[in-house]
Order: C-alpha cells, then structure tokens, then sequence
C-alpha cells in the first residue's frame, strides 16, 4: 500500500511505521461495533441527502451498500484490515471500493470523533436491554424459588454466625432487592446516555448546514448532544455503566460466596447437580462449585474494569484524544462478563436442590431465639436493656451448663425473671420466632408471600417498559 | 468500668481487650452522624409511643432529652467514650444517664444494624444536596464566564495539538455539560437511597408490634425497604454515591489540568492572582498553581475510595457483618473531597483573568481552518475524501515552503484545486471559521449565547426542585 | 500576619485568600514528619557549616534549637500554624524566632521539595521497620501453635470442600510462609528507597557547593539520588511499599476469614475467648468475630490507597507538582493499618482456642482419603488414570448407597479392582493419610516439625538483620 | 463424548451442562502456557522414572510425544478442545491419544494445582526477563540521546512552571532513573518467585514417593516451594509482578504525557516524523502523537489489572479455589503492555527530532535564574531568607515596569542590594546558570556526562546478569 492509501494521508510524506501501525491500531477489538456504525452511516446518508449534499442516487447506493457490507460483516466474509486502522475506516473504504465517488462524500460533516461516540453510545443503549433482561430472569427465578422456599426455616447469620431463624425464600428475597436496584442503576444509565453526538465532528461541529435533528430521530435519541467539545470526550457513560456493572458484580460475587459456604460439607443447605459441578484431577471424589467460584473470581475484574476507565479518562484535556481507544476493550469485558454472570447464576439458583433438614438442624441448640425471650420481656413491660441482660445471662448459664435454651423449663426462666410465662417457652421454637416477625419487609412466611407478590407486579412492569 | 457495662455483655465473662477495644472502636469517625442518629431514635421513640412501649412521659423524656444531648454535641460539651465504641451507644449511654429506665426502652425493636443504616441513608441524603448546590454554584460561574467569552476566539485542540478554532465560551460550556450529568447522577442516587431500613432490626425483623409506615413519614422517605436482611446489608448507595464522586472528580481533574496548561509559560491563556497562587520556598519568581494541581491530585483519593468500597462489599456474606464499620471513613472523605474541590475551582473560575491575546495568537500560522477550506471544496461539489487529499497537499506544500495558510492566495489555492474561489480566502479567518459552525453545540458566538441560555434556563430549575 | 509573612512572599503582592489557605494546607497531616525533619535539616546544617555557609556558632544555635523544637513538639507544646502551610516552613518559622538570622540561612541550597524528598524516606524506612517487626512477632506466634498443633488432623480445603486431610500445624505454616514473603518484599522496598535526595533544592540542583556525600552518611543512607529532578519527583518508594501493604492486607484478610470461617457454628474448629469477641445490641447471645471482620475489611483501604497513589502519580510531568501533597494521608493510612492489622491478628491467633475433636469429626463420612486409594492402586501399577477412574466408581457407589469408605471391606474394594490389599484398608483412615505425605512441603506430622525448626532459624536471621 | 469422557468423571452420574462447560473452559487463554506446561511434565515424567513409577520405555515415550506434542502446537496443527477445559487436561489427553497406558501415568503425584502453579512460574520468569530487555533496550536509548543533549539548555518546570534552566540531557536522565528501578524491581520480583511448587499435588503433597529436588534442579528453580497449601494458592508473584508492571506504565505515562505537551504547539520543543504519527479523518492539517497518547491510556489498563488481581486474591480460603483461574487474562495483558510499550516508546524516543532553539527560547524572561541571584547573594553572607526576598521584590519590580531579568543593569540590581556585583548579571544567563549546578545529580552538563558513563556500565551490568 502506498502511504497515501491512508483515508488521511494528503498532509504526510512517510508512510506510518509499522510497528505504529500495529500498535495503533484498534480494529480487531472496535469492529464489534460493526452493526451500530453501519446504522449511524445510513441516518448520516440519509441527512446528507436531505441537506442536498448527496443526490438521491448517491443516497440510495450508499445505502444498499452499507446494508450489503453488513451482510459481509455478519457472514463472516468482510476483510478486516489493519492497515485501515479501526471499524470506521473499513467499512468506509469497502464502501468506496463497491461504490467508487459517492464513498467518499459519506464522511461530510462529521469526523471519526463524532463516528465513534455515536457507535459507541448506540452499542451500550442496546448492551444495557441485555444486561437488565439478564436481571430480570434471574429475578423471576428468585421469586419462583422464594415462594417455594417461603416457609422454610433457616438460620440467619450476622457476623456468620447463627443470629436469628429466618426463612430461605426471605433470604432469596434479599438477593431479588438487590438485583431491583442494579436493574434501577442500568435503566438511569441508559436514560442519561441516550443523546446524539453526531454533528459534533471532530470537536466543534462543520460549516456544512447539517440537520442534527434528522439523525437524532433517526437513530432513536431522546435529545442530541448540547456542545460539540464535550460531545466527542464525553465517556461518562462507560464509566457510568461500568460503576454499576461493578455495583451488580459485588452482589453476584455475594451470591455465589453464599452458595459455596452453603454447599460446603460444614454447611450443606444446598447442593448442586453433576451438570453444574466439575471435578479434580486427582481426588476422585471432589464435585465443586466451580461456577460459582468462577462468579466470585469474575467480580474483580469488572472492579479492574471501572478503575482503568476511570484513570483513563482523568488524564485527559479536552477534546478529544487517543488515549479514548482504551476505553472499549475494558468496556466491552464488563457487558460480557456480567452478562454471562447473571446468566450462569439464574441457571446456578434455578438448578440447586435445597436440604431443608440440614437447615433446619443448625438452628438446633443454636439460641438463635434468644432476642424472642427479650422482646418477651419488653412485652412485660421490662426495659429493653435489662431484658438483654436477663437473657444474656440465661445464655450464659445454658453455656457453663452445657444446655440449650430448648431444654429450659418455665421455672428455670423464672429464676431469672418472673415475668416469663408459658407463653415464653413456645417462642423459642424456630417456627414461632419467624412468624412472629410479621411485618412488612419481615421474615413472617405470610411476608415473604406478599413480597413475592409485589415483586412479581414489578417485573409485569419492568418488561413492559423493555 | 466493669465487664457488665458493656450495653450487651449479658453472656460474656471477661471484659474486652483494651487493644481490641480500641482496635474497634468507631466512634471517633462516626460520631459525625450524631445529628442523624439522634432525629432516627426521635421518629422510633415517637412510633414506640404510638405502638403501646413507650408511656407519654417516657416519650416526652427522651425526645427532650435527645435534643438536650443534640445540644451538648453541637457545643462540645459531650463525652465521648471510645469504651461505648460508637455514636449509636454512646448517645443512648448518655440518655439513660440523664432519665433511667426510659432510656433503656428506647433500643426496642432495633439493632446497631438498622439504626447505623438509617444514620447513614439521613447522612448521605444531605449530604448529596450539599454537593449538589456547590455543582449549580459551579455551572452559575461557568455561565457568566461563557457569556462573557462567547465570542473569544481560541484554538481547540484534540490530541493537544491545534484542531479547529473554538470560542472559549464554547470550551467552558462543555465544562458546564459535564456538571450537568454530575448532577443528574446525585439526583437519581438521592432518590434510589430513599428509602427507610428502621425496622429491620438486626436482620430479620421484630416480634414487636411496631408501625414503620410511622418512622418512613416522619423522617421524609419515599418509601420502606422491602426485606430487613437486605436492609441492614445493604451498601450499594454509598458505592453508588462514591462512582458519581468519582467521576465527577475525573471532571475537576481535567478542568484543573487545563488550567494548569493555560496558566502555564507556554500557553499563557489565563492567569491566576496572587490571592488563588502560592510562592516556592527557594525560587523568588515562582507563582504556582496549587489548587489546581491539588484539585488534580485530590481526583486520585476519590477513586481510591471507590474501590476501597467495592472491595469491601464484594467479600460479604448477608447480613451484617462488621467489615462495614469501615465504609464510613473512605466515604466520608469522599463527600468532604468532592464539596471542597466544587467551592473552590468555582472562586478559581471566577477569578481568573483571561488573555484574548494570547489565545487568539496561538491560532497564527496553526492551519487551524484547514478543514474550513475541506469543507468549502464539498460545497463546490468535491467529494470529501479527494477535497480532504487536496487540503492535505496545499498544508504539506506550506510547511514545504515554510508558509502558513493566511498567506496564500487565491491563484495558489487553485493550483491545488480550481473549485476554490475568493470565498475561500475567507475562511482561512478564524473568526469566519468559528461563525460558520452554527447548529445547535456548534461554537458559533450566536450558539454560545443560546447555550448559555439555556443553561440558565436548566439551573433555575435545579434549584426549584433541590 | 501581613502578606510578607509568606516565607516566599517577596514577588507577591497580595496575601493568599483564606479559602485557599485552608484548602492547600498540610500540616495537619505532615507535622506528623517532624523528627524526620529535624533530622534532615541537623545533617543539612552540619554541612553547611562544614562548607562555610554556617559559622560554628550559628550551626550550634541551629542544632541546639532544632533538638528544642523536637522536645516542644513532643510535649506538645509547639504552636502549628495552617498559615505557614506545612511541617517545614513551621519549624524554620520556629527556629528563625529563636535565633534569628542564622535561621534564615537554614533553607540554603535546599527547597521544600528535596526536604519532602529526604522526610518522606526517612519515615518510610522507620516505618518499614515496625512493619517488619510486627510480620516478624506475628510468625513467632505462627510457629509456636504450629508446633502444638502439628499432628492435629483436619480436613484441608479446595473449593471449600473437602479435599484431602491435613494436620493444622500445616495450614499454620502456610500462613507462615505468606508473611515471609511479606517480609522480604519489605526489605527490598527499604533497601531500594535508602538514598538522599538531598541536595536536589527545587529540581535541579544548586550553586552553593554542597556536600552530597556528608548528608548521606549522616543521614544512614546508602547511596545518594543520582538525578535531581527524579530526586524531588519520585514517589516510587510510596507506591512499592503501599504494593507491599497491599498484599499483606489480602493475606491478612484470608486468614481473617478463615478464622471466621472456623469460628461460625458450621465448622466449630476455633473459638475465640470474651476478650477478643464483642456482643450485640439486640441479640443477647452473639459473641462475634468483630477482630477478624475488621481486618478483613480493612484490606479495602490498603487497595484504596495502593489505587489512589497510582492515579496520584501518573497525572504529572516533571518535577515536582503540587499534587505529590496528596501522597501523605493515604500512605499513612496504609502504614497505620498495616501494624495495626498485624498485632491484632498476632493476638487474636495467640488467644484462639482449638477444637480439636470438631476438626477431626469433619472428615468422617467426607472420602477425603480417595485419594489415597488411588495412590495405593498406582503403587500396584494401575495407571493413574485408570485408578482415579475406579475410586472414583467407589465413591460413587458408596453415595448410591448411602455409605462411606470407612465401612468398606476388602472384598467391596476388590469389586472394583483385584489390585486392592488388606494395606488399602489402612489408608482410609486420615491419620495414615496424613503421614504418608511425607516429603519437604507436605503435611506429615514430622515435616510440619522440620518446617517450624527451619522457620525458626529464619526468624532468628531475620532479627539479627533488623 | 460419553460422560465419562472427563478425566475426573468416575464419581459423575451426567455430564457437564454445556453452558458450564463454556463458562468455565479456560483454554482460549491459558493455552499460551503450552511450553512450559511441557517442560513441566517432562521433568516430572524424568523424576517419576527416577523413583520407579514410570519404565524407561514409558518415560522415553512421554517425552518424545510431548515434544511431539509441541510441535504440533507451534505449527497450529493442535486441536484444541473446550470439552477437555484447560490446557493440562488437552495435552494429556493428546499424549494418551498418541501413547496409551504411558500417558495415563503422568499425572501421577500430581495435581493441576500444582501443575498451574509451576506453568505460572515459568512463564512469569520469562516474561520478566523480556520486559527487563526492554527497559535495558529503552536505557540504552535514553542514554544515548541523553549523552548528544547533554548541554542543551531548556526550561526545568516545577507546577508547570518555569522553574530553573536545565539540559535537556539531564531531563533523559531523570527517566533513566526510573526506569533503573523499575529493573531492579522485576529482578526482585524473579528472585523471589522462583520456587518449585511440583509436589505440592492438590494441596497437601502425595503418598508417591517423589523427589523434588530433581525437578526444582532440572526447571532451574533456586528452591521449592516449602509448604503445599501455600503453593497450590499462592499468587504473591502475579501482584507484584502486576504492581511492578503498574509503577512502570506510570513512568511510562509520565513520559508519554510530557512527549505530548512538547510537541504541542504551544511547547514546540521535539518532532515526530511522519512515520511515528497519524492524522485525522477530518482536519487534513492534523499530524498527531497516537503513539504517546495510548502509551499513556494503557497505563490505566495495568493499573485495572492490578486492582483486579488483589480483588481476586482477597476473597480465598486456602487452598486453590476456582477464582484463581481469573488470574491469567489479567496478567497476560500487563505483561503484554508493557512489553509493546518499552518497545514503542524507545523507538518514539529514538526517532523524535529536537528543537534546541525553541527549547531556548522558552527561557526568554521566565526569570528563571532568580534562584542564581538568590544564592549569590547568600554566598555574600546575606541569609537565604532575605536574599529571597530580595530577588522576589526585583522580580515584582521587573513584573511592574513590564522588564526582565536580562534586562537589569547592575545599577538597578544594587537598588535592592549592594551586594550585587558584575558577577551576579554573568548568572542570568541560563547558560551559566546551568554550569553552576555541579555537584553529584545536579543538571551541568559535566555532570550529565558523568551520569551518562555511570549509566552505562550499570547497564554493561546488567546484561551479563541477565
């Protein structure tokens, strides 16, 4: 290729070294944005045709050939080049290759700067519908498996250690508000973003009488971008989505923190199937939780993600700079990776088997109702903080008497206050503790059944505003 | 202090360590919330009351004296004790203090667990309307001075070299922009974390009858949050509180790092006064500077905090675990960082003086309006990709002969390209370049004016519904 | 004061705005250096006397007054002042008071920059000293239960589950040897970070004729700085040992959550005593691990801070910048945390009781010794693969039906292979096991004693090289 | 494939679900391990004849095939599979293709826990000795322009500022520094990884009777790792190679961002050819420092990889979890960074063209030998404080009345004091000023050629220990 084959070679006398070229160029990682670049090229086309800068002929060809490009691209028949440099330039010069003159009137008016925050922004508008549909399967797994699990009675842990009983389907439910807010997180990212650079070319707009508007309808924005400088350096949008990709990240590493500890021998609540295990290579009877594992591990990189891109972008004076073409790649390893991590641990939850007796066996001797015998006492009109300190010494006791609160009779409660009843004695079954909790956002089966309810109204809603 | 001092120590036999006492101990740090924890246990002892726990007289003597303890606090004269370990306990140690039995009531139907989340949520919301007057305060500045500058013609730069001639007005609207999304992202975070946690007590709720419809309205929240083990768990608003931070401080860094460059011996755009520099301790003639820089370096803090948040979250199994003690800190200093940088690159804006001169004399023989002439060809019907070849060629031929684009004339131009015609010379003005990108985020003076504007516009709102 | 207070008043013809000195002052946070700074500034006058800037009458007064600045600092008597910015300008303000003119001479062929330079590594190799000392103490705890518990069997973990059995004195020593590389990552750090900057005034040296070498041998370093400007600008010693930090914090923290781990009612394997536990405010019998959640948590801060010094540094060109303030509070922060995490934890593993019969019991009923059986086969020749292939056939009929391998016959075993003796038998049980991995790093009994034996040693080297 | 096709299927009832299977399959990337995981097997195969588990016949056929086997992979003609997850599991399974019954013993003693750990450290070793090339590459570079530059005159900056006369030499050479650092820090890093973990089996050694001292000798490792547990799960080496990689891309970006600001437009002071530059799609006059620019974005990257890589670490019990598996992409890309970054920026530096005489000319009143003046007056026995102060009111004098330093006669210089002689006005020439700055680290070009010729032997140096 001769060095002025480069689409910007008029002004220069050598061609680029290529160990520039290789180092520079971005077009094995940026033409997966392929199908948003083609789009904005055709509204561009379209507009440039109406401003009476391409005739209807030219127009038309541009178009079809854009679209016959795409069918190259998807059909794996396009001939990448890195000596074209990125995505745009590809596809740009393909289309000259097909089309001859009209090709090289289609970069009128705006510049690769504009070119790629457009691709970009169509890019993540559409990511995020994947990413939230992504959540709300998983949520409805959560319901269906929290109205299962509703009266099923677990420990709760503060600390990790046993503190109250509660019920798996409201600890499901817990994970389920999460995974709503994430959702909330990734709807508000995507609402903000939705302008059109288009326009801006390489930072402050063209002296061509372009129509802004066109393309902003065109392409489905809410609004077009308001100053040009900051239409091409403005990258909050990745960071904004890679904040909450990070956000949803931690909650999915929780999870599956969860369910390790929780199909781990000590605890042995749950317990997953040979399809969603895998073994060792030398201990012939290991089955691990290598998904969920992997879940875990997967959270650090989203975090490495959000760092990068931030770091990335603090460095930068306005406008534009090429500093810009890092951002993708890490950009790109977040929507992959939470993408496929909601998806695995939707399948992960929908698959699991639950041991309801192993559950219910750790809360045997565990005082985990020893809070009920307070709020007992307060009942009876002893102050919060001497009912605590009755209780803690009724514990104490149970402990240098090797007993547990289950083997305490009326009388021994009574030595250390009388104001204990029958009526005591049964809160300290596990049962009677949890549906006494009986509030909203409590752990009462009735609750988790209404929060079950409301969620599923909730996610009816969240598709129809898909 | 003897062992059973400690407000739980009920079941244990040993007081604490010293060191783990102090290793623990919180409340050096969170003992800022004290305004927040004290109105969170008014609105409870009010429901208490309401609920049957609490008489009128127990009512009345700790409201009374919750707001005497309020008092004591603001004016100094309360006793911290680190033995007490945390704000929450050393209030309510003190309130027992002062009126006995009542005060050991309060804690009924509660945890540290709960009481701490809703201190905090009470916290970040004010917090975030804080920051949010310094942003409009900012973007106000930011108005005037692109008013003022609407028409200044400067370079515009991507990659740092000479692009497109800009207006300075332009360049500071992009700043305003920026802003503008900062503090669209506060509001859609003080929203989400508007939510009520109280009831939730440790982690699963209460067996006493209380009314958290009663302390959801009495302290201003939209709504209740939905499952108690998610409630006291839950830390995604300061994560997302701190990403905006981040972010919006990746803003500051840039604007403070073009400040830094136009202040600097080379570009000599804007000067700073003595009163916003600082002198060097060995270099007489020094003037440096420093808050920009320190704005700049300030960024680095914020971002740390981020992940410092994330990677605490992420290691957590539900519910509460103490790890969380130390979200406080990093988000504390965050908040303080990013009003502090707001304030004070709102005075170095607003004092700054700016040197039309110098900014209009780096455009002199920059070949700034080479696209100017790109884009007259197009309208002559030249394809962009050949006119963008033919301007290429007449800017090597100037740097060739050691000319500069305002000397040529029209005869020269034509040897490149006949379609050029006296118009063109025209164009090579930077202050015909700048009007004649006029669409809306265009750089044209008349656009700047309408921006302007329209931000006005914008911020009357912001502050009608702060 | 007046505006020619300011040390570096002269060109100034305004004083600094009082938002500005608020916000650009350090010495809240760098007085802290003040013995370092004394120390610099003594060997700095010594030298100067030396090469006759000083007469031997104004280099006492200056060491003199310099050592009753020490004493009035520590006794907290001395008078910090924001409007004289900083540690150093606060001492020399001080010494000048004292003296008079011969304090004005101090600061000769030096700036603020190199004597930040020359502070800041002296307090880092102070520091690194503690830490050291702290990993080194932690080990010496490391290895005495080690010791103890070198034949206590319990399972060891992949993927938290079972995997295979170990002794505990072994999990011990892989602690052990974490910190030990801790260790000598801090050493190297040190030995990297030991050289003078001194003499590298602003940036690029002085006129006055210095002596560099006299500075350095009294200040205990090994070398001096060879570029001035890379003297007053390098901040690579803070981010190498907040790297250091870092890894140690995530060490620490997997041990914490091991200990946490350990200590919850599903594994039961170590309990911490009431001194070393806190309650809570609700459930009257929580005894909770707060020590090891807080450590664990804190290793966010270290990775905060580690984040925070990289973005610091990569924003500037050189030399110094005004940003380089900021490095302070988070490398103190850091070096804070690590010695705290440290002690505590040398504590916490000194005071945990063990269960040993809990830690046995795990292993009944887990096939942890498969294993073993494979490795018997493999003895008899069967090859590895086949023999993992055949165990596991075992083990899947044992969980068909409902058995384990302890209650394997010999007859069972020869079902599956001809290839099983009477010696296979003995092999399931995990005492056997356990002794049978007896080669350098593996878990026999008798190795883990040679392992401690040889720790030993290498703490002693260690000392003696402190 | 039959279930039972996975090397660990016998105690497997299903196969793997196919999402799981692509979720966790690691070999599209850890695949680039393939030499060395060979070389590891082949000195295990060695050692295991040596102890009599493995014939000769079966040891020489194990090796001859996995050579076999690596040819195969270096002439693309392996058939990687998904199904066989890694790449151990793919190459064992071609050797038993190849070999039968011999292939099956391999994997006798030892685990892919151990087995990643020694491919880990090898590759890691390598890697390290190729980006220690390129920094000596870079040095050698750096040194040699160093040594041509080493009396050109040019603005030392501090805050941006002009701050004192340097030689650009002197400015190499404080890169030279840095990067000597960042050497001796991966040489560290090599030293201390080089353990031999093989043997360490899962996580607790083997019954097999190995030897491995013959495999730490034949894989050239110093020592073996001494405890099992701790060297399945160690990972201390990819952190710190990862925060080496990190502090090098800082001064990298540090570099690049200055390379930026000089051939700026405003600076003017270096040149790239057209070669090493690139032009935009839209201004024909644009020629621009990509090269530098992604320099300086890709140091974010390593700084995300870094944050990822802790993150990852923190959240594991001992021993190997399946998150470690993250480990690899991460790594791989700092190594590969930074690699093409050395690379790319010696060649940029090498290539670049210098403007001495702009570089000059930016020291035209900028005052920057005020300093000059300042130390001559001291060395006239007025004390520092007041000569500084002096010189800054003849500065504010030259400011007012619109003159420079250059300027002044010695007149008017004895109006501010007599101490003033013919000798002062010689020190306001940079030149002069420059020469004077002769001691150990200062910027005379005297003094830049000595650091030139130390450089050099240091680098003699470290060649041969290479």
């Amino acid at each position: 290729m001769s060095k002025t084959t480069k689409l910007w070679g008029g002004r220069f006398q050598e061609r680029t070294n290529p160990d520039v070229e290789s180092f520079t160029a971005s077009v094995a990682f940026d033409r997966r944005l392929y199908a948003f670049d083609i789009a904005g090229s055709i509204a561009h086309a379209q507009m440039l045709h109406e401003i009476g800068i391409l005739s209807e002929e030219e127009r038309s060809a541009i178009v079809t050939n854009l679209q016959h490009i795409l069918g190259e691209i998807e059909q794996d028949r396009f001939d990448w080049s890195d000596e074209l440099e990125d995505v745009h330039m590809n596809i740009e010069q393909r289309l000259t290759d097909l089309i001859g003159d009209a090709g090289k009137k289609l970069h009128t008016g705006r510049s690769r700067n504009d070119q790629v925050a457009v691709d970009l922004r169509l890019f993540t508008r559409s990511a995020i519908n994947i990413i939230i549909e992504g959540v709300i399967e998983f949520q409805e797994t959560l319901l269906e498996r929290a109205e299962s699990e509703h009266a099923t009675v677990m420990p709760g842990y503060t600390h990790l250690q046993v503190a109250q009983p509660i019920t798996f389907g409201h600890h499901l439910m817990a994970w389920f508000e999460m995974l709503d807010r994430d959702r909330l997180r990734f709807l508000d990212a995507a609402r903000r973003l939705n302008q059109n650079p288009l326009g801006a070319a390489a930072l402050a707009g063209t002296s061509i009488p372009i129509d802004r508007q066109m393309t902003t309808d065109a392409l489905g924005f809410d609004d077009m971008c308001r100053n040009s400088l900051d239409a091409v350096s403005d990258r909050d949008f990745l960071m904004e989505v890679c904040a909450a990709i990070a956000i949803t990240m931690v909650h999915l590493s929780r999870f599956a923190d969860e369910m390790i500890l929780w199909s781990s021998d000590a605890f042995g609540f749950v317990q997953f199937s040979d399809e969603y295990t895998t073994g060792s290579s030398i201990m012939p009877q290991k089955k691990n939780p290598d998904v969920a594992e992997l879940v875990r591990g997967k959270s650090a990189r989203t975090t490495g993600n959000l760092q990068a891109l931030l770091v990335l972008m603090k460095a930068q004076p306005l406008a534009y700079n090429r500093d810009n073409q890092e951002d993708k790649e890490t950009f790109f390893d977040s929507i992959d990776t939470v993408t496929d991590c909601l998806h695995i641990m939707q399948k992960l939850v929908e698959n699991m088997s639950v041991d309801q007796e192993n559950m219910r066996r750790a809360l045997d001797g565990s005082f985990s109702t020893a809070t009920d015998l307070t709020e007992f006492l307060v009942k009876q009109h002893v102050p919060f903080r001497e009912a605590h300190e009755i209780v803690g010494r009724i514990v104490r006791s149970c402990l240098d008497s090797n007993t547990t609160l289950e083997n305490l009779s009326l009388e021994q409660l009574n030595e250390f206050s009388p104001a204990f009843s029958q009526a005591a004695l049964e809160l300290i079954r596990p049962e009677n503790s949890v549906a006494s909790r009986d509030h909203p956002g409590g752990t009462a089966p009735k609750q988790v059944l209404s929060a079950v309810q409301k969620g599923r109204q909730r996610l009816e809603q969240a598709w129809s505003e898909l």
